[in-house]
């Protein structure tokens, strides 16, 4: 039998993530493996919740890589937080709000939902209006579409829930490490994310954060959580600095190796620096994608720098693009997602993608085909 | 900030998982990262299964490694084949048995156990009893309980269960890739393991598998299974061979390419040389702790040969001993669990580590330590 793994290619992973690797990441991944209660990997745990706490701007203890990917950061989240009945309200405008619709409802929770046209963002005066009128255990937001482009105005949402006593819960899988996420100063109570994305770590884990507030409603249940391996009072007993370490599961060692030389290499060039770098990628290819004449998706306020929507012009295979672009040149884009299927593609500029050379590259081969 | 990585020393891992891992592994691992939905990647992912097919000797369709540990497994196999007040069966005698009466407990199923003292194995004919007197739904067992190193007869309990219409449920964490499992031949409905054990695969990864008849029973379900990120029905969409790929979550791509070298590994090396190779080590092991006067906490029949239970002699500050392994000799070994701490080691014999060599290194480090 042939060892696939020879014949890998490198492809320039532009799509909706996962992401290309720095050098380093790899490197990290292929570390030796210790044991999960070894005293030196407890030390690059500590190392990895302070990472992570910076990254998202918060002080909260329970901060820590969730052991699954980002779907796994969202199920934690929601299962942790709602009890069978309560109150949840949705805002939606794509896939991944769709995907908490889906989750929150098979728990077993009441959901309310605010849906707003895929591409176009959040209406916060319709948000303000439900909010008026009816109250909810917990409120749910995508910070960042990945399906549609859209950045969602959080700062004013968050303005408004902090009125009620709802828990505020944060999809930041998309724009974590590529764009200011201030979990503290949002009030977000809970926030998930991916390492795939903006932190450029192959994907597989899931960065999660829970205020006091959360934590307070977690260990304060009536009924336990009907996920044990993603009950975060078990899984803090184990990542918690202040606490003795209970075995909980095998975690991923090599996998958290990748994540902690991601957030050091993040913390290294430095925030600011790195979402600089981030609009500086988006810029370009808007300006590139203006001179092949492709239209983004979605209205300027609201894009975003990292996942990039661009309308399918009339008359093109779209398919078939993507296929030369994969195949002659080596670089992924992404597809449409639900019914934005055959309408849109989705250019990641995401954490080491994020590279002036690569979107000239992507740029030199689109003109190719589509010229 | 120091990078941490650059220190850590390559640890001989005879605990009970992580095991050590096989040089082309780690290579495997840090292999350039494709998407998910990447033609050569899908590639791969069909490799995987045929390769976990034969290591389970099966020809289940729906087999493949969940995106989570090994009990994220555990918690995939109950929460998709039971539902609410259905009766089930745990057997127990070890701290696995355990975790799965919490597990299904948590998930609202009305759950029967017969427990065994732990040490000893799962008793046929007190199943037989039980099973003349009551049915179940699902009935689930632990072929290699970790915590104990017993191996529990699970061919005598699959004859049993074949009698009925249970469903018949297994945990080879610890035996797979270790020890024959005969998946079909056995009448196992699902299995769940874990990639970081005899598979020597870094942990991240739980390889699982429904006969026909478990995935009927997922696809005919009254309620959809309240847990998104491990819905069956879903992942086999992704994953199954004979149907469209329809994006579920982002896998864990570079976790994936160590698990298809591991399994890779296993089939080189043929699975018969496998399992005799961790037979040999165990009795070489067991050879050398008679003669540093350290008795087997399980009866010989009993016994795994991956993972060997001691009995710690009086005296003996087993802690300090584990300390010194792990600082001076640079080898993990286990501490005993729930009620087994502090009265046995746990040393692993599985997939890589499971090599003369370092069975002798161990009995000469232990021989300097308690001597």
């Amino acid at each position: 039998m042939d060892n696939l793994l020879n014949d890998i290619e490198e492809i320039l992973l532009m799509g909706p993530g996962p992401s290309s690797i720095h050098p380093d990441v790899y490197k990290a991944l292929s570390r030796k493996t210790l044991g999960h209660l070894d005293p030196y990997f407890i030390k690059i745990m500590d190392e990895i919740q302070v990472l992570l706490q910076s990254v998202m701007n918060t002080k909260n203890n329970l901060t820590l890589p969730i052991s699954g990917t980002g779907s796994a950061g969202m199920e934690a989240c929601f299962v942790n937080l709602i009890e069978p009945k309560e109150r949840v309200l949705i805002l939606i405008n794509g896939v991944f709000g769709k995907r908490m619709q889906e989750v929150s409802t098979r728990l077993g929770a009441n959901v309310d939902t605010l849906e707003f046209d895929w591409g176009t963002p959040i209406k916060p005066e319709l948000v303000k209006e439900k909010l008026e009128s009816d109250s909810y255990n917990l409120i749910a937001m995508v910070h960042a579409e990945t399906s549609t482009g859209v950045q969602n105005p959080i700062l004013e949402i968050s303005n408004l829930i902090k009125e009620t006593d709802s828990l505020f819960l944060v999809d930041t899988v998309t724009s974590l490490g590529g764009m200011e996420v201030k979990l503290d100063e949002w009030n977000i109570d809970a926030l998930y994310s991916g390492s795939q994305k903006c932190l450029s770590c192959p994907p597989g884990l899931a960065p999660v954060s829970f205020s006091e507030k959360a934590y307070s409603k977690i260990i304060n249940r009536e009924s336990k959580v009907p996920n044990w391996y993603l009950d975060m009072s078990l899984i803090g007993q184990y990542w918690h600095q202040d606490r003795k370490r209970v075995y909980h599961h095998t975690a991923p060692i090599n996998m958290l190796y990748a994540l902690y030389q991601s957030l050091l290499l993040f913390k290294e060039e430095g925030a600011s620096n790195v979402f600089k770098r981030h609009m500086e990628c988006h810029l370009k290819l808007k300006e590139g994608l203006t001179e092949l004449e492709l239209d983004m998706f979605v209205e300027k306020p609201y894009r975003l720098p990292m996942l990039n929507a661009v309308s399918i012009p009339d008359g093109v295979d779209e398919a078939d693009v993507r296929k030369k672009l994969r195949l002659k040149y080596k670089i992924e884009i992404g597809a449409g997602l639900g019914p934005l299927a055959g309408k849109i593609w989705r250019i990641g500029l995401m954490g080491h993608t994020a590279r002036l050379e690569n979107v000239e590259r992507l740029l030199k081969a689109l003109d190719r085909i589509l010229n």
